[in-house]
C-alpha cells in the first residue's frame, strides 16, 4: 500500500471524549471515527486490523472443530418471551418494530436464537457433541457509551454454543473452548488472566473470564502472588478476616456530627477505620430492600448481594424506603431498625464485620452513632453472608498467600450453561433410551473489537501504538525521507517491490512530507518494522531498521534488508510480540 | 470435514412457502433456516458458500485498490434528514428509538453514512480518487419478503463508494467497478449481463445492474438478438410502433356491457387486441392523478411514469379520485374526462397508441366504448411520451434487430451518483485552485446473499444443487458406499487425508447410511466432484469419480485418483464451473 493513497485522515486535536490510550490512538492514527454515541466506523488501517483478529479466531475455531454459521441480528421477540428474557434483559437491548407491528430486537447475545435454530433437528445423541459458532455485530443500549470501542453500542463479537448429552461432555467442550481462547488471545499478543467469574444475566454455573490486565480496564481482578488462583472481584470470596479480641464494652450513642462518610467518622473519633462497620443499602427489582454490612475500609460486592438475594436488577435504595424500614440515611446500621423479614427487607452482614471488636455504627438516628458496638451480640436477626470485595492484602482462597488486586479488561468468556435454555426453550434430544433429555450447553464469547482496543492499551508509548506483528494493520513500512531525491527514492521503491511479492503488508511512506511527519505517523499507526531510506543509503547504502516495539534501531546493508527484516518479524511472531 | 460431524439437518418436507429452486434446496440441504419472515440463518454448509463469494469480492476489490472500511448498521437519524431522505425512504426502513429517545435507523444502504464520513477529512484534489467499499449486514423492512434469499429482510451486501473530482473521474472509477463487478460474478460462475438501468431511489443518473439470467428472477430484462444492448426493462425505451394507415372513421358510442378488461373488449368486439388504447391510472404522492395510455397489448412502464412526472411514491390511483376527474374505471380514456392541468392531473399518451387507427377505447361511461378513434385526431391536450415496456419483437434502440425479454435476478447494480450526495449533505474537497467543489461520487453493490441464491437458481436439476466449483461449500466428496466394510472404509478415509493434506474443501462421508442416502445427499448439497468407494474399489481397485455438473462418471484406479481428481478441478475452475 503507498502512503499517499491509504485513506487514514490523522487528527491533530483528540476529541475531549476519548479518555484511554486506544480510543485516543484509534482516533488520531484515523483507524476509527465516531458516527453515533457509541456508534463507529473502522477506516481501512481499523478494519484490517480487526480483519486480522477475525482470522485467528476462525482459525483456532477451526482447529476445534467448531462449525460457522451465521444468524440474524434482528431477532423475533417471541423467542426471548419464550425463555422468560424479554423484559428481565432490561433497556439495554435495542428493540423494534416492524412495519406489521412485529416486535425484534437487535441481539445482545444469541442464546434464544441458538437454542430454537437447533431444537427439533439437533435430535440424537449421536449427533453430539456439537459446537457451533458464529463472528458479528452485537447490540448493547448503554446507558452512557463510553472509552471508545471498550464500551460501544454496536461491536463484532464471536459468540459459540456447544451442545452436549451430559455435564461431562459440557466439561469437555469448555475446556476445548477455554484452550482455543487462550490461544486466541496468545496470538493477538496480549498479557492476560483466565479468572474465575460470576455468570451474570447469561445464566449458568462455571465461567471464566479472558480479562486483559490493562489500568484502563472496568473491571477489577483478583490474583494470587503465589498460585495460580485468580477471580473476577465479583466473584472472588474473601476469607473472613480475625481480629485481635477486646473485652466487650458497653453499646453507648455518642453525638457524631458531621460525620456522614466512614472516613469523617474514623478522623473526628481518632480511631483506626477498620473499628467502624459501613452501611450500603439497595433496592432489589423495585420490590426488596437490602441493608448491607461491611466493615469500615471493605467496600460491598454488589453481584455477591444480588446472587444471594436473587433478583435482575439492582440499584441504590432510596430514602423513602430506608426511612420506611427505620433507617436513617448516612447513620444506617441494624440497631433499632426494623426487623428483617427476609422478603421484603434484608440485612446481609459480612463475616468479617462480624469480627470487629467494639465498633463504631450508625445509630439511625441523624448525627449520632453507636460506640462499642460488638455485631455478634448486638445485631439481632441478621444474616452473615461475605458480601465484600477481595481487597488488596486479602488472603488467597485456594493457598492463603496474599493477592493482588488489578484492573483488566474483559475480552472473553466461556460459560458452562447447563440446561439453562434447553429447559426454559424445550430443545431435547433422545438419548441411547430413547429417552428425551435437554442439552447441556456452553457459551463462549469473545469481544473481537474490544480485544482491538485490550492491545493497544497493553501497547502503546506516548507516540502511539506498538502492534503486535500478528494483527499490525501492516508489518512493515519502508521510511524514503525524501522522495524528490531519486536515488532514495528509487532505492525504497525498490525495496517495497520487493517486500510486496512476499507479503501485503508492507507501506511504502511515498507522500512529500517531511521525514519528520513521516517519523511521526509510522510510529503513530504502529507498524512493527521501520525500514529508514535516507541519506546513509546513498553514501553507506546502508538503511536503518527500527523495531517499533523495543525502539531497537540497526544499520543493515541495503542487500540485506529485507532479509534481516523477514529474519526480524519471525522472531517477534515466535514471540507474540 | 467428516459428514457424521457436519451440521446439515436436510429436510424431507419443504415448507410451502419455498418456491423457488434456491430457497427449497437451502433449506432441504440443510443450508439455512428460516428464523422469523425474511430472517435467516446461514447453517454451516451456507455460511461456507458465503464466505467463498465473500472471498472472491473482497479480492476483486483489492485488486481495483479500492479500500476495505465498516461502517456502522445502526445510523443516526440525523444524517437522513439532512439528505432528505427520512422520510421519502418510506415504509421500508427499518427503525429504532434508543434508551433516550435518539431516532435511528438500521442502514438500507450507506450513501449518508459515507458522506458524511468523509466530509471534513477528504479535503484535497490531491487525495483524490478514493473508492472505499464494506460488506455488511443490510435491512429493508419488504413488505412481503419472499424467496428466500432473493428477498429477505436482512442480507449481506458488499457496497462501494467512489469520490472524485470531476466526472471524467467518476467515469473512470465508474468503469473500474463495473470492471470488477464482471470478475466477481464471472468468478462465481454465473451468466448474466450488464443491463441498463434506471436509479430508483438511489439517485443519480448512469447506473447498470448485474442481472444474473434465471426464470425465478423477478426483474425483466431486455436484449437484443444481434448487438450487446441490453437493459432493465424499466430503463428499456421502445421505439413507437407504426401501424397500416386507415381512413380515419367517425367516432362512435358503443355499447359494450361487461367489458372492464381489454380481453372482454377484444373479444366482445371481435378485433385485434392491437386496434384498442388502454388505460392505467396512478397516483403519485397521494397528489397527482395520472392517466396513461397504450395500445392494447402494452404494459404501462410505472417507472417511465414517475420518472416523466417525478414524485416518490406511486400507486394505483382510487376509484374516488378518478371519478373526480371525469374518468369512469374500467371505461377510462381521455374523451370526455377532465382536461389535464398537469399539476395534479396528468394524461399521458404512448406514441404507439397515437399510431393506432381507428382504435378503440373508453367512453367514461359505464359499459361504453368509443371506436374509431384516432388519438392523434381525437385525445386532447395530452402529453405524448413513451410510457410503455418493450415487448418481444419490438426492435433494438441501438441496431434495430428484435429484441428478447428474458428474466433476470438483480445481483449487482452500479451507479454514477454525480453530486447529489455530496452537495445535499454539504461534503466539498479544494480543487487545484483553492475552490471548494462537492465530490463526484459513485456507488456499487453487490447481493452477496441473493448472489448465492441466483448461483442456485442457474445450476439445480431435480436432485439438488450443482455449485461451481469456486463457490462449493466442499469442492470434493468421498463416498465409501459401507463403511462397516473394513477396506472400503480404510480406501476412502486415505483418499480422503490424501485430499485434505491439500485442501480443507473435502468431505468423506463415514455416515452408517444406505448408499442411497449418500448418493442423494451428495447430489443434493452439490459438492462438484464426487469419489465413489464402492464394491469395484476391492475387486478392481478403481473408484468412479463423478463430476456434479456434466453427470460424467468415470472409472479410475485408485493410486490416480487423487491426480484425476485435482485435474477435473482445474479443468472446471478454469471455465468457471
Amino acid at each position: 500500500m503507498l502512503a499517499s493513497k491509504l485513506y487514514s485522515p490523522t487528527l491533530r486535536e483528540i476529541p475531549s471524549d476519548a479518555e484511554i490510550a486506544s480510543h485516543q490512538y484509534m482516533l488520531k492514527a484515523g483507524m476509527i471515527r465516531k458516527n453515533g454515541n457509541g456508534l463507529y466506523s473502522f477506516l481501512p488501517l481499523g478494519r484490517r486490523v480487526e480483519l486480522k483478529i477475525e482470522a485467528i479466531v476462525r482459525e483456532e475455531m477451526d482447529k476445534t472443530g467448531a462449525q460457522e454459521i451465521m444468524m440474524p441480528i434482528v431477532q423475533p421477540a417471541e423467542i426471548w418471551h419464550e425463555s422468560g428474557r424479554w423484559d428481565a434483559y432490561g433497556p439495554e437491548m435495542f428493540k423494534l418494530t416492524d412495519r406489521h407491528d412485529n416486535k425484534y430486537c437487535l441481539g445482545p447475545t444469541h442464546e434464544e436464537l441458538i437454542t430454537t435454530l437447533v431444537r427439533n433437528e439437533l435430535r440424537s445423541y449421536k449427533q453430539l457433541p456439537l459446537t457451533l459458532w458464529q463472528m458479528q455485530n452485537k447490540y448493547r443500549d448503554e446507558i452512557r457509551p463510553r472509552l471508545g470501542l471498550m464500551r460501544s453500542r454496536e461491536f463484532v463479537m464471536k459468540d459459540g454454543y456447544s451442545f452436549d448429552a451430559d455435564e461431562a461432555g459440557l466439561h469437555q467442550n469448555y475446556q476445548i473452548m477455554y484452550d482455543a481462547y487462550t490461544r486466541v488471545f496468545t496470538r493477538c499478543g496480549l498479557q492476560f488472566k483466565q479468572v474465575e467469574a460470576d455468570s451474570g444475566q447469561i445464566g449458568g454455573s462455571h465461567t471464566h473470564e479472558f480479562m486483559a490486565l490493562a489500568g484502563a480496564g472496568e473491571a477489577e481482578v483478583v490474583s494470587c502472588s503465589q498460585c495460580d488462583y485468580a477471580a473476577d472481584i465479583e466473584k472472588a470470596t474473601p476469607a473472613p478476616i480475625e481480629m485481635a479480641a477486646e473485652t466487650p464494652g458497653n453499646v453507648e450513642l455518642i453525638e457524631t456530627p458531621h460525620c456522614a462518610t466512614i472516613a469523617d467518622l474514623a478522623e473526628f473519633l481518632q480511631i483506626p477505620v477498620e473499628k467502624t462497620i459501613k452501611a450500603v443499602a439497595f433496592n432489589i427489582d423495585g420490590k426488596k430492600t437490602v441493608l448491607c454490612m461491611v466493615r469500615g475500609d471493605h467496600e460491598v460486592n454488589d453481584v455477591a448481594v444480588q446472587n444471594f438475594v436473587g433478583g435482575n436488577a439492582i440499584e441504590p435504595a432510596t430514602e423513602e424506603e430506608l426511612k420506611a424500614h427505620g433507617l436513617q440515611p448516612g447513620y444506617m446500621s441494624p440497631m433499632d431498625a426494623d426487623t428483617p423479614d427476609n422478603e421484603t427487607f434484608f440485612v446481609l452482614v459480612d463475616p468479617t464485620a462480624m469480627n470487629v471488636p467494639n465498633g463504631v455504627t450508625g445509630a439511625n438516628k441523624l448525627g449520632y452513632h453507636y460506640k462499642n458496638v460488638n455485631a455478634k451480640r448486638d445485631f439481632k436477626n441478621v444474616t452473615v453472608t461475605t458480601i465484600r470485595n477481595m481487597t488488596e492484602g486479602d488472603c488467597c482462597p485456594k493457598c492463603g498467600a496474599p493477592v493482588n488486586i488489578m484492573r483488566g479488561i474483559e475480552v472473553g468468556q466461556v460459560f458452562e450453561l447447563g440446561t439453562k435454555y434447553s429447559e426454559s426453550l424445550q430443545a431435547t434430544f433422545l438419548d441411547q433410551d430413547g429417552k428425551a433429555k435437554p442439552f447441556y450447553m456452553g457459551c463462549y464469547g469473545i469481544g473481537v473489537t474490544r480485544t482491538m482496543a485490550a492491545i493497544i492499551e497493553q501497547y502503546h508509548d506516548e507516540h502511539g501504538i506498538m502492534w503486535p506483528v500478528a494483527v499490525a494493520p501492516y508489518k512493515i513500512a519502508v521510511l524514503p525521507l525524501n522522495m524528490k531525491d531519486e536515488e532514495m527514492a528509487s532505492v525504497a521503491t525498490d525495496l517495497y517491490e520487493t517486500f510486496l511479492a512476499q507479503t501485503p503488508d508492507v507501506v511504502l511512506d511515498d507522500r512529500k512530507e517531511r521525514a519528520g511527519v513521516k517519523f511521526n505517523d509510522a510510529d503513530l499507526i504502529g507498524y512493527p518494522v521501520q525500514v529508514v531510506v535516507g541519506k546513509d543509503t546513498k553514501t553507506n547504502g546502508t538503511v536503518e531498521v527500527k523495531v517499533r516495539r523495543t525502539g531497537v534501531k540497526e544499520i543493515v546493508p541495503k542487500e540485506q534488508a529485507v532479509a534481516r527484516v523477514q529474519e526480524i518479524l519471525a522472531e517477534l511472531q515466535a514471540k507474540n510480540m
